[in-house]
């Protein structure tokens, strides 16, 4: 498979975490997020929105929106799986993911940060300030559902990896990037750091991907 | 079922058009985002990240985001189905889905604009302004897809109405109460209109339910 990604970018993260939890073979072409590349003629003829990531699966069409992306994977590579078998815990862990992938990441991409410095003038801090906001609260309710749902086990929804904890990384990974405190968040931080010790997880980290700092 | 929702809630919208088309019977008890009783003790141990929707079937546990309710729902009454059966068809309805539930709807949500307002000192002005501009923004980038892919009918995709128009929908009437344009964009106009021409959208459309304006 083909994905376009970017080492920083937290939803390329969360595909290249699956791609490698089903041990599948695919090539990254990096579209540079800090030069605005996603904006270009060559990477809108693949994803129209101008947002990374974007799959291809031999012949395509072109798959985009990376929780649609691993719901895909999942349906089409069933093993291991990232779901749990039961409707009710489906949505729980489909209503985690979004959480994170709908109401917390969208708000500090670089579309985002841009309007807020050039359209509405709000300086850097402040900027950096919202960031850590909104990865924040996305966490804290995260951890509202861990730390009170006996549905949580070793991982966010008993003791297999499923989408949420794939999105819960990715969004442990941009605190750490906007430097957010995550003090206290005792089950999100646990069930992060037990993610990262499977090599699925670690290879696809951001730091670990070409282009990072030190990376090269 | 059990609905917590309210009347201008579009997320609440996509759950009210699901349960119709379902055939599915509920309540809807409504929590008033306009006077900030999402965030009061008694929602917030139904839900405790304090946005709604949520819904309860049977005893529980309560379900929680929109998307993860439209997908519970759809597996357990699968009739009509609100996806189609490809992997490849799924995975673009639930792209479409997600450039609105996660890449626009969560920018113009209560909880982004009172701090814009209150943290970021933003003006009345500025802030619709900003609802305006990612409500286009994702329409447009629905729009792209419809207008140039051979999987749009008449619906998103092809036919039958999925999740995709839900979200579409959702959006459109967003549009509506913040005053975005949305000329041009003939595809996302086209399906809408024919969605709006079902009792199932048409009865859940925030204008209709009570405490919208004009039904007391």
């Amino acid at each position: 498979m083909e994905l376009w990604g970017f080492w920083r970018s937290l939803a390329s993260f969360r595909v290249r975490i699956a791609l490698n939890l089903k041990g599948i073979s695919y090539e990254e072409i990096p579209i540079d997020l800090m030069a605005g590349l996603q904006k270009g003629e060559a990477y809108r003829a693949v994803n129209p929105q101008m947002v990374l990531p974007a799959l291809r699966d031999g012949d395509g069409p072109v798959l985009f929106q990376s929780v649609a992306i691993l719901e895909y994977l999942d349906e089409t590579h069933p093993e291991p799986p990232l779901l749990p078998r039961d409707p009710r815990g489906r949505a729980r862990v489909r209503g985690l993911a979004a959480i994170v992938a709908a109401d917390s990441h969208p708000l500090i991409v670089p579309r985002i940060r841009e309007y807020l410095e050039h359209e509405l003038g709000v300086p850097e801090e402040a900027r950096a300030a919202w960031c850590r906001h909104w990865i924040q609260a996305g966490l804290k309710a995260v951890e509202s559902h861990l730390a009170n749902e006996a549905e949580t086990g070793r991982f966010c929804h008993g003791d297999q990896v499923t989408i949420a904890d794939i999105c819960l990384v990715s969004l442990m990974a941009g605190a750490k990037l906007f430097g957010a405190d995550t003090d206290g968040l005792d089950g999100a931080n646990r069930i992060a750091a037990a993610c990262m010790e499977l090599p699925a997880f670690a290879d696809a980290h951001p730091l670990r991907q070409p282009g990072a700092p030190g990376r090269g």
